[in-house]
Formats: structure tokens, sequence, C-alpha cells
């Protein structure tokens, strides 16, 4: 395997930024180059977010090469594209085990390295975080600048806003490098870097801000044109006077994100002489330097393992579908039968799967860009007007809007449909991405709804039920990857509402699933019968309205009751238990043990390996379950009982 | 009582928004300022947001003039500016009964009134609704056109921008009113209302603003560079395009917000023409109209009962001091003894009582506005540096934050200290200000302590305990009003994390009290003694981490657990009942029962009338205890029991 890695003479020197400084500017560049060969040789082993990591090769050199790292605390917004950075910061031995278990984190994560003060993984948090490392570093804290490199994407958020709002106002000294690879059209490279290179010798930051502009009124016309798109997009403005400026940046850009000879001068420059705020415009290219990225639609944004040469990604089998798609195409059905359907995406059609009903209904499917906040309302919005709107919002991210879901949405009892993927342990993005609070923060909202999928086929059911559902709030969750492999129906039945199900039923012991996990509890079931006990297995379905009369009749005809949930402590478990106090049910005693998440983050691994870790093997339950009865005092009198 | 209202002739004709539409344009100067006169008098009896309310009292007749409403969607944003408008559509006979048990609400509420398409309460939420009803008149639904008036604090925070952005995209025909008070400067009323009310008979749109600009320039010097500034304020910009506009908006304005010889030709002409969104830029004067609100410094934003005649207002009796107050000398006092410690508040320096910690530190307290999201990261990001951070933020807006709380701050373990303010019910301003959901929220999250104050000596320990608490995240909790009068210590104690303590011991029923419930439950303690049941008492301090041996202890020892919080199911109960069911403590029998708020929003009235109709009385307490100890068939053996 190592015959096919690319030669890194001078990347094999660097064990750290210290290195990296010592190197000549001349240097920078072929370090460059081989750090890009090195991430497409490890990300071609490990699969991952290959794009966004190309695209900021040379910025990653850059900061490190002008910035004390880690006295100076640089902060990846989103983090996905940190590969270069890690790769510099003393961990490329480890930087083949990306996302694996055990292995390097796929974001930047503070328990990994010093050279990540402050991890991320989900969007537009960075210029919060570097504000705060300003402060303390003005407050006499041992920390030198502060520096966030933020997307295009990413900035656009509301939370981006307030915390340039605050920034500004603040006034102190802070780096916000803008990572703009929407654009295409780079400026052009020589003469702008001829100015720049020129420029942070003596000339005061301003001089490089009006140089620049100098500089577009200086180019060839189509590129000047090209500059000037390039800054209007990102700033929204024709004028000189930019957002950022108006909101108390100076603003240093466009640059080329890809050229040493403009990156290290201008880095220097705006570190020399900054007093406040300054906002650096980079215009990079995501998926830079490898051509099968750079030519395809998503720029490798997340890639398999792939072959270096050709770009061919590694396909998974055929297998079940993923219940993201199950759950696109029976929104795009239901859509069809109703016109008054309608979804919104805060910037993942398709990660959610909408994109299915928006190849249909272009006009009913909104996008809202990374905006989960006003997505709820907005949608909530919609309901009051009579629509039936689907909110497809990660588990995860639904923490996003909460207020928005609880004052919006539940108070006013308006019937926005939640569509939660991503419920549960998801596998290689590790603990940030993990889905595990919903069913807890949802199920304490009066008049919520709130469903699990045991399957793909219980998702088209809920799909349906959803649809149908007008009196108020509801929401279904399932999980990351593919189904189950079971029988899809060809159009989705209308639960009834707080109705569970029983699989079988059995004498000693009661597991009470919801969601995904039914798979396990069954597989529980079988290994309790080999044991002599018998167990009847039962789907809630509901977290709420749940089906009391069902836990009762569960917790009444078994001395044992154990339920199983893919989420943290405080969601279904709970509610089950509130049911069961209410009821009385306590009070001559059941043994009731409840299989959830633990009390601890897990990182990534395959979904399966994280169960394990969690300790939600079937065996884990069929463990419980046995303990427990044997704690009651039950005699299970069979033979095979080992 | 009834002979000190004023007269109000025009007034009493208008049963609603069709009668007002009835009257000639000159009469509806005179209508506002009958209106402004009820709202004075109204407010006066009943309390209220008086100076938001007193702001728009010509924009309220003048929407309703003007727009076809209830048909078109008229929503406020907070919608405590609301009076007039509610005074206005059918509310008038039951406006004096604001805020009250029974009474109409201080927010917009959809349940209360077709005139209020989309309650608030929370800020910045008002364009995202709006834009929901344009796409669904777009879609056929039955609705009018939609109007959105947001302030000029609450346009700044993210999610206004995430909606501006979004709205802007879409390109609908959408009205948002900016209502902009921070400016003491109004544009001058003569000149520009003269261009103003020719313009609106043929000229399009882009002329109206194109009007209002060369306004600016016809002005006297200093008007001119009063409008200049009011523009530049808002819109962050100098020049004539505006972020507004650039966003996609047309805009119009700065006009004068209480001259309805500006507001009607201007709202006219943009229901005319609009084809797109428009935003309308009204300069309004915070208490407009009412001398001791104008002059005072708070413009009368919240008021007690006061007198018509001198502004004079209904002052509280002494009693016991806040929590908020004892909070934040607490803060304060803490923030002398330690310089690590600093304060982020989100736009409420006064309602959270870090106001204290500002007067003597002003460089260590930071006013983040209206942005929840990044003062929390923000915090994290100082927390990350070492510093101290206390982020004071009330239960229900902390929802607004809960993405940042769990991905920035909890994910890497990152000492921030939470205080919570207005936990559980806080009485006037209703179930949108409830403070229910932070026990579930808080304590699903891995590493995260959370407690809650008994009382206000306890709050001062726990201010203590989050100071020294430097390896993980903290929360505090207490509710709005006064303590309990209980003897302050001199200085906070640090508590021991993880323990509760015992108030008193009975041998029948235990009562696990958390938070400042307390007292209910030794009243209950009381009623049980009366009945001859014994009672042990006893106070959690920390929902997480639990002390579990005092919780195995209670329910070894009596037959009966009972659990009380302020707060919904979902938070400390279940939080009791997972650690009963890891420790086996149900197996052989326990009657627990769980004291919470209900599956159901609570109204507004007093906080006692509130937990009187959630069922939380220290009476109900009992009764669940007693009944409890009935069903399991304990024989209390007394001659008083009846």
């Amino acid at each position: 395997m190592h015959e096919n890695r690319p030669e890194t003479p001078l990347l094999d020197r660097v064990a750290g930024p210290s290195d990296l400084r010592q190197l000549p500017d001349a240097k920078l560049a072929a370090l460059a180059g081989e750090l890009r060969s090195e991430v497409i040789s490890a990300v071609s082993e490990t699969g991952g977010h290959l794009g966004s990591s190309l695209g900021v090769v040379e910025l990653s050199v850059a900061i490190h090469a002008v910035f004390n790292t880690p006295m100076d605390k640089l902060v990846w917004d989103v983090g996905h594209q940190c590969y270069p950075h890690k790769i510099l910061t003393g961990r490329r031995d480890r930087i083949r085990s990306l996302r694996q278990k055990d292995g390097l984190s796929g974001f930047t994560k503070r328990s990994e390295s010093a050279h990540d003060p402050f991890g991320a993984a989900h969007s537009s948090t960075s210029i919060s975080a570097a504000l705060g490392f300003a402060v303390a570093r003005d407050m006499g804290q041992p920390t030198g600048d502060a520096i966030a490199v933020i997307g295009d994407g990413a900035i656009s958020a509301g939370m981006a806003y307030e915390a340039m709002n605050n920034a500004g106002h603040e006034g102190r000294r802070l780096f916000v490098i803008l990572n703009d690879n929407e654009m295409s059209i780079a400026p052009p490279v020589g003469a702008m870097s001829s100015y720049l290179s020129r420029m942070y010798a003596s000339d005061p930051l301003a001089r490089v801000r009006s140089m620049a502009e100098g500089m577009e009124s200086a180019m060839p016309a189509p590129m000047r044109a090209g500059a000037r798109r390039a800054r209007q997009m990102v700033t929204g403005l024709t004028g000189s006077g930019t957002l950022f400026e108006e909101l108390g940046f100076d603003y240093v850009g466009p640059i080329d994100g890809h050229d040493m000879d403009q990156l290290l001068p201008v880095l220097r420059a705006a570190r020399a002489r900054a007093t406040g705020p300054v906002l650096i415009h980079c215009c990079t290219v995501k998926g830079k330097g490898y051509a099968p990225a750079e030519t395809s639609a998503d720029k490798y944004h997340g890639v398999s393992r792939f072959d270096v040469d050709t770009g061919t990604q590694a396909k998974s089998g055929g297998g079940p579908p993923s219940y993201t798609g199950v759950f696109g195409q029976a929104l795009a059905d239901a859509a069809a039968r109703d016109p008054a359907i309608v979804a919104v995406t805060a910037a993942m059609p398709g990660g959610t799967g909408v994109s299915r009903m928006a190849e249909r209904f272009p006009a009913r499917v909104f996008d809202v860009g990374i905006a989960e906040q006003h997505g709820v309302t907005f949608a909530a919005g919609m309901a009051a007007s009579g629509l039936k709107p689907f909110c497809a919002i990660y588990s995860t991210f639904l923490q996003r809007a909460y207020d928005q879901v609880v004052h919006d949405v539940a108070l006013q009892g308006l019937p926005v449909r939640f569509a939660i993927d991503r419920a549960g342990l998801v596998g290689a993005d590790g603990a940030t991405h993990a889905g595990a609070f919903d069913v807890g923060y949802l199920s304490s909202l009066p008049g919520f709804t709130v469903m699990a999928a045991a399957d793909e086929a219980e998702l088209v059911h809920m799909v349906a039920t959803a649809a149908a559902h007008d009196s108020g709030p509801i929401a279904f969750r399932y999980p990351r990857g593919a189904g189950t492999g079971v029988a899809l129906p060809e159009t989705g039945e209308v639960l009834e509402i707080g109705r569970g199900r029983v699989l079988q039923e059995g004498a000693d012991v009661a597991i009470l699933s919801f969601g995904a996990h039914l798979g396990a509890c069954l597989g529980a079931a079988d290994a309790l019968a080999e044991a002599g006990i018998g167990a009847t297995v039962a789907d809630a379905r509901f977290a709420k309205p749940l089906d009391g009369d069902l836990v009762e009749q569960l917790a009444r005809d078994h001395r044992v009751l154990v339920t199983v949930e893919q989420g943290a402590e405080g969601g279904f478990g709970s509610v089950v238990m509130h049911e069961l106090a209410r009821r009385g049910c306590f009070d001559r005693g059941l043994a009731i043990r409840n299989i959830c998440l633990p009390d601890r983050f897990i990182d990534q691994a395959s979904p399966a390996e994280m169960y394990a870790d969690a300790g939600m093997t079937a065996e884990d339950i069929a463990a419980t379950a046995r303990d427990a009865l044997a704690g009651t005092g039950t005699v299970v009198s069979l033979s095979s009982a080992r």
C-alpha cells in the first residue's frame, strides 16, 4: 500500500507548525502541493470531506506560517475542512484513521490537539468562539490572536451575523477569514499578487484595502468584472463600502486563496497592523487541484474511498434502500396526492431527500439555506395559512430551532410535520451529529405527536400519518443509513395516533421498543428464548401520545419491562415511566429497565460499533432483561437455561 | 372608576377595522389620539408594556386603515406593542383585563382573535411567519397580504436576518414595517409629508423611494443630518443602497411613524404597487404622547399600575428581595473575588440582574444584544480560554441557543455557568415565557451539572458553587419574583456536587423537591401531618448529577415517593425514575408520583394562580401523597385522620 503514497520530501520534515515556519516562503507553495497530495491519498483510503479540505490547502499552510499557532487560536468553522490542518499539526501519522473507530475525528476536536482550540461540526459558530478568545486575551489570559475561518455558506447563517454584529461593536483585534468557494472566478493572479506582495512591508492596513481596490480597476475588463462580481456576491454590496465594514470590520480582498504570494503578505500585513476586527476575503475552489473533484458537480464534498488515479468512488452494494431515500419518495408521493403539502429544508435538499419532491414540484420545496430558526417559523407561518409543511431537518440540527419549535409551533398548536433524519447514532460523523435528544425535547411539549419508525415500511406509514394529521405538530424520527429490507407498501397507511403494536408475545419479560432498534429487540427476544425466557416484543410507534393501555398491559402481564430507544435518557423511557407512575403500575413492583444511550458522548465508528460501545446490542438487551428477571426471584423453569 | 376614563367619541364607533376604514383620513389622527388615551387609561389599571404600545398607535390605525385585515395577515413582532391593535380589533371591552387571569394576553395570540394570525412573545419571528403567509397566498390559500411589524432591536437578531435573506431571495410581495424607535429625532413633518402626500396617486413605488430621498436633501441641514443618521443607524449604510435593498427588498423611508399624513400615503402606495418584498422604515418614539413615559429613561417599557395624571407607578411593598436581585448581587460579589469571572446577557442586563456586576466591572459584562445563539458560543470561547463566564439567560430564551449549549458547551465540556432566571411559571407574561423545559433539555446532556435553588439563600450558594465548578458546564435555575425572605448568607458556600439535603423526616411518605417549590412541599408535609401521615421532605438541589443514594434511601424507607418540580414532565422526575430503575428500586414496589407541570400550556395569571391551575398547590401534593399511600394499602393509624 505504501508504495502508492505520494513523494512528500518537504512535508516529511514538518512535524508541526514550527517546522513549517522555518521554511522559506518560496518553499511553501511546494509544501502545499505535497500536502494536497497527502490529503488526496489519505482520503482515498478513508473517505471523508475531500472537496472542502482541498479548497483550504494553501490557506492552512499560510495561516500556520504567519500566525503563532497554537498560542494563536485558529478556529475552523464546521471543521470538516480540517484535514490539511490536522496533517500540519502533528496528526499526520493518524490521518489515515480519519472518521474510523478509535481514529481521528473528521472535525476539529479539542480533546485531540492543542491545535484545535475550539471544535466544531455544526456550522457558523467560529466567529463567536474566536471573539471569546479575543476577549480572554484582552483580559490577560495566556492566549494570542484569534482567527476564524468560515465559508460563504456558513457566514450567511443568522448566528454568524449576530457574531459579526457583536465583534464589530466590541472592536477588538480579531481575524475572520472568509473562505469563499462559491465563486468559480478567482481573481487574477499576476497583477494583484505583485501589488500585494509589495504592500506588507510598510503600508498601513488601510492601504492594503485600497490597493486591493486599486487592483480591481487595474485589471483587464473581464477579470475586473469577475472580481467585482465576487465581491458583490459575498458582500451584497455594489459600492465600496461592504457589509463587513458597516459592521465595524476592516475588509481586505478578495484575494486568491490558492496563491501563496497573495496569502502570505496579506495575512502578515493584517497580523502586523490590525487593531480591530478584520475580514480577509479569500476566493478558493472546492476540490482544488484534484481534477475529478473540481469537475464533479458536488466537488467531492463527501466521498467514500476512491481510486486516486480515476477518482472512482467505492460503491456500496445494492442492499435495502436508505431511510432518507424512502422518506424522499414517500414525501414526493404524498405531495402528488395533496397539493397543500410543501417542504422546507435548511441547505440539505439531498441529505434530507426532499430533492426527490423538488424534482417533481420545485415550487413547493423551499431551501432556506443554513437557517433552521427561520425555516421552522416559516413552516409555522405556512401551517397557519392552511398549507401542510414538512420540515425536514436532521435531529442534531433541529436543536438549532428549538425555541421556534416551542414558541412558534407547539404553543400555537400548528400542524408542522417534522421529518427527523439521522436520529440516533450516525457513524463516521461522530458525537457532534448524533441525534440523541429529540425525543426528550419534543415529548415534553404539550400537544406534540412524536413517532419513530421501526423500519422503512413504518416510515412510509408515518409520512402518510403526518400528512393526514392536521390538528397539531407531529414529528417522526428515523436513522441514518440503509433500511432493514422489509417490503415497502404501495401507499402508506394512516396510523392510529397513540397506538402501538405487539409483534410477539411471551410470558416472562416485555421489551418495548421505540424506533429503529426493534431489530435488536427481536434479536434479544430470540436470545432470551434460547435461555427459556419468553419475551413479548412491542413497538410503541408513538412516544407521544403514548399508548398507555399497551404499556399498562405489558407492565401487568410481565415481571420485567425493558424500554429500548436510540436516544438519550430523558426520552421514550421517561415518557413510559411517567405514565406508569401516573397509573400506579410501580406500586406493587415492576422491574423496569431502560436501554438508551449512556450518559456520555460516543465517538465515531460504524453505527453498529457505536451502539455496541453504548451497551445497546441485542445481547445487552437480553442480559438486562435476564438480570432484571433474576432479581425479581422469578424461577424460569426449563432445561436449557445456562 | 369610569368617570376617569377619557372621552373617545370616534373610538366608540369603531368595533373593528371595517368601521375604521369608513372614517375619512382627516379623522384618523384624531382617532389615534383617542386610542392613545384609551391605552394609557387601560394600562394605568392593568400595568403592562406601555411604552412600545404608545409608539405604534398611529401605525396601528394606519395599517388597519390601509390593509384589509384580517384577510391580510398582520404579524406584530414580539407582540407586546399590540394593545392599540387589540382595542381596534374588537377586544376593547376586555382591554382592562390585560395580563390578568382569564383576561387578554399581553401578546398577540391566535386563539384570541382572527386578527392575531400569528402570535408572538419572543423576538424576531415575524418576518419568517409573514413569508409563510405570503407563500400560502401565492399557492392559493385564502389569505391576503402579509405584513410584519418589527422593531429595530428585534430586526438585529440573526433569525430576522435569515428571514430577510430568504424573503429577498423568494422575491414575493411582502411588507416589513421597521418600527424604529431608538431614534429620538423623527424626520421633519411639514416638508416631507407634503411630498409624500402627493406621491401615492400615480407614481410607481420606485418614485416613493426616490422622493423620500429627495426629501432628505431638501431638508434644513440639522434635520437632514438627523434623517441621514437615522437611515444610517438602521441600515448600517452611508450610501444610497441599503442593506435591505441588497437583500432584495424595496426600501422606503425613513418616515415619521406618528404622522398620519406620511403613514397613509406610503402604506397605500406600497400596497398598490409592490410586486416583491418592501421594507417601510418608520421612525417612532417609545412612550409617544404620554409625557411621563417620554421623559423616563426606560420609556415606561413595562409598568405596574400608575396614576394617569402624574405617571406615578404603584410600588410593590418592601418584602423579600427578588431572586434576580439576589443573583445580581451574588454575581457581583463573586466577580469582585475572582477576576476571571465574566458575564454575558442577551439584551437583558436589568432583567437578569447582571447590571449590578456591570456597575462595578463594566468591562467584564457583555451585552450581545438579542443574540442568544452567539452569546452562548461566545461564552464557550471565553471558557475555552480560561475565563469563567456566567451566561445569564431566562429559561424560555435559552431555548434559542439549545444547539449552542449542546454542541459548543456540553460536547466540549466547557465550564460555562448558566444562570437561568424565570424558571417555572412566570405570571403575567403567560405561557410564552414559562420556563418549563430547561431541566429536561439540560439534564439529558452528558457532563452537565443542573441545580435549582429552593430559596434565595440557596441561590447565593449556587452562584458560589458555579463559580468554583471549573470542570464542566453547570446551570442553576430560579424563579421569577420575590424570594422567601430567608436570611441571606454573607458569602455563598460551595455545595458538594450531587448532594441533596433532608429537611425533615417522617415515616410514611417522602417528598423530594427540586427547586423553588420546596415551600409547597413543606406545606404539604404539614397537611399530611394533620392527617397523621409522616412525611420526609428533601431538597435534591441537583437534578444532575442526582444524589442517587439519597433517592434510593428515600425509596427504601418509604412506601410513597413524590417528586416535585416547577417544570414540565421529562425533567427532574424523569431523572429520578431513571436512577430508581437502574438501581432496581421499582422491582418490589414503590408508589412513585411526579408533581410537575401538566401536559398543556398554562395561561397567564399570578404565579400562585398558575400553579393552582397546574394542580401543584401544597394541598395537591398532599392529596397525591395521601392517595398513593392509600393505594398501597398502608394503614395509617391515627385518630385525627379525616
